[in-house]
């Protein structure tokens, strides 16, 4: 039992220290891959869970390619290659001997998959293809960072063909909201900026590149979840065509979209505190957890059992800790850096007057409730859990959100790291670099709908096009 | 439409185009590896439900362990790296430059996991340690075979540690019958034998390897599920010890277990006839198909999505199969090649009589059920189905296992790969490789419990020590 270094001051300490003591994560023998461990993958086995279900649910169908990749078809589409070549990992060996042509670990997977495509597809009425796969992806990282950046990582990646752009842009925007925005605000209780990345900030690949952006507690933000629009390139370079509606041969549109295990790593960022992590209802592996404080021969036990049976049969998630050779506070503070939602203690005392003592993990608020009436009270206590996690953070998000309109204002509060400037923007890429070397803040995201925004670039003082969103970044 | 190749005459050959024509998977540009489409990995998401929830109903969690390895921490343990090394992928260059050691694309995760378990286990209330992941694997394959044999396949692969051999061989035989066994039997419809592998057929590692054994329709042997008795190796060549009960330092008892993609080609072989795929309801992505049999202005269509949503609401998988530009007859044959236990036609005369006619994959069988009586009926002749192909899996396996007594025979039988050929064996693995090489036929298990046979080795007439089980294998 360490205390945690402190938040505020030291967030990147404190960042690695709940990730270790919570037994999330840790790093592996490879430089910049990781170990994750029993209580972070059960985080993201509901994280999982959630987008599965709206990907489903939005008409698409799991899938899955191949881990390796031959470089001459990875290689077709030069932009893809072009963003990824510093990154990728080579086997040139196998079975024995040395390949002729290396293959690629896939960075992502849209070469391989529009180069089977190309087999899928002939009439328009073969389109459009809705395809997602749940895979591993490895690229090579020098400053690994738990869940936020490792060499390999885990996430799903969707590959959409298309009969028009409007249909593939259409896409993207629907698994922006439908999928990322919903699961992250909904279920991971992380409000997010929707937006439109700059031409900069784009995946290599992309016509336009579609955001969700977090804010953390430290106020840096992170990229939660990304859509694509690109084109018609992929079809060209894979030789993807179909007989449209009008008998003459087109090329369809494609969209590419992914979410990845470094949610895991906004959800400890987004609400954690200096006890550890606070973990939403809805991803918690324990939404529940019972300690029994029991005296030789006494009934408390049973009781904690009882009680999570009814629990478990409302469909929470409930753990009963009844290890003996660990005392109670040391449990208190296990589970609070573990961030159990509610901590019921069920002593001899609570028994006795048919009660037991609930701990919200949130606020830290202590409640007696009466045995018949706990299994309501606690459905409703971590419903406002989820709800009130929200709504903190959407209210740390908006108190360190900031417009501007003054050039060297934004500036310092950019350099500070105060959170998300929001200005006008004239759309030139030196503007955006300006920024960045004064500041190390980026464009996080443009609005959604492009519109003017009325006012001058906050950098040149040129005709403002877009209203931009910046800050310091994961 | 097109008829599959002959099952009896040429089953290698209807085998592919089942699997191409029912979209289950199909063959990547790199050699050995596949694309698993979305019919395929609906039956395998299914059946990764289904061990997933007895594996953690069992007392594991599940963690991810990196896919690369490094060489060194693979060759700690030497039978583990003699085993694999001709079939490992390397990657040597990654990031640009050339790695100063190369990483092995995981072949099996036994080394890197009992490196990190190193600093998992200190005291015996550290142990058990029970984790399962479920990761993607590589070992490079020459002759590949969809589903069955490929360079990359998708696995579980539970890895545990023990404070005493016999809890590590009490784990080993948990998963083969509670897991495997019955997720193979109930969920799968695939009778299984439980046994013991012969010394030269067990993994590598392991000092005893427990094996199910299924049979295919053309009488081979499919080994569907492995857990191996790792004795202490690992925990000595990785330096996991750990203070016992007797505050002495000991060595932890490993198991490992894994089932695989394959099992999805055991389904197809298990079950399949000269129509295609017959599906499990247990595993079968539409369980219920309706085909809308309906003129221009009909009612029919509305009906049979009403239909839907009432099985729907029973918690079955239904599909309506309303597309237009497909004949109804194109549709039935599509469906029975995908294996949709139930067809439901669903025509202006049925709809006039107020029934619907049903037909069943596995026997071909008609029926008009009234509607209102229909949900009802589906549901049980769904479990007809699932208990009617692991019966006739089960009478044709039995039909084609002898016991032999005379060592002719058996070659002959074996040769001809007549099915399972059941002797006495002395324990020699001389005797193992002569079988082997007049027949290629191998020992597929030997009986769970070692017990004499009672009668001389069918081989060398010298005194029997087992009771094993041959014959032709995937």
């Amino acid at each position: 039992m360490s205390r945690l270094p402190d938040i505020e001051t030291d967030f990147p300490a404190w960042y690695a220290e709940v990730v270790r003591g919570a037994e999330l994560a840790e790093h592996s023998s490879v430089r910049g891959s990781m170990v994750i461990r029993a209580h972070g993958y059960a985080i993201w086995e509901l994280l999982q869970r959630a987008l599965d279900g709206r990907i489903k649910a939005t008409g698409h169908e799991n899938v899955y390619f191949p881990l390796l990749v031959p470089r001459s078809v990875m290689a077709r589409e030069t932009d893809l290659i072009e963003g990824f070549s510093p990154e990728v990992a080579l086997v040139t060996e196998a079975g024995g001997s040395v390949l002729e042509e290396p293959l690629v670990v896939r960075p992502t997977s849209e070469a391989t998959i529009w180069n089977t495509y190309a087999g899928w597809v002939q009439s328009h009425r073969d389109l459009p293809l809705l395809y997602n796969q749940w895979a591993n992806v490895v690229r090579w990282e020098l400053r690994p960072r738990l869940f936020l950046r490792t060499t390999e990582f885990l996430w799903q990646e969707g590959h959409t063909a298309h009969e028009t752009e409007d249909e593939a842009i259409a896409e993207c925007l629907q698994i922006l909201e439908h999928v990322y925005a919903d699961v992250q605000e909904s279920v991971l209780a992380m409000p997010v900026l929707r937006g439109r990345k700059s031409p900069r900030e784009r995946f290599a690949a992309a016509r336009e590149t579609y955001t969700t952006e977090a804010m953390m507690r430290d106020r840096k933000a992170l990229q939660a979840g990304t859509s694509h629009y690109l084109g018609d390139e992929f079809a060209k370079a894979y030789g993807v065509s179909y007989t449209g509606r009008d008998g003459q041969e087109h090329h369809p549109f494609a969209a590419s979209w992914g979410a990845s295990s470094r949610l895991v790593g906004g959800v400890i960022m987004t609400h954690g505190d200096q006890r550890g992590l606070r973990l939403p209802p809805a991803v918690a592996p324990q939404q529940v957890v019972i300690v029994p404080i029991a005296r030789e021969g006494s009934s408390v036990r049973e009781a904690a059992e009882e009680l999570a049976g009814e629990l478990r049969g409302r469909g929470l998630r409930v753990k009963v800790d009844a290890r003996e050779h660990v005392r109670p506070g040391a449990k208190f503070f296990e589970w609070e850096l573990k961030g159990a939602p509610l901590r019921l203690e069920l002593g001899d005392r609570d028994l006795a007057t048919g009660s037991v003592t609930v701990v919200r993990r949130d606020t830290g608020g202590r409640d007696q409730v009466r045995l018949p009436e706990a299994a309501d009270r606690i459905g409703v206590l971590l419903d406002e859990i989820q709800r009130g996690l929200l709504a903190e953070a959407r209210a740390f998000r908006d108190r360190h959100t900031s417009r501007f309109d003054d050039r060297p204002a934004m500036m310092e509060f950019l350099q500070a790291g105060e959170g998300f400037a929001v200005a006008a923007w004239c759309g030139s890429a030196d503007c955006e670099a300006e920024v960045k070397a004064e500041t190390s803040a980026t464009i996080r995201c443009l609005t959604l709908e492009r519109k003017h925004p009325g006012a001058p670039c906050i950098v040149c003082g040129r005709a403002g096009t877009e209203t931009a969103t910046w800050a310091q970044a994961y």
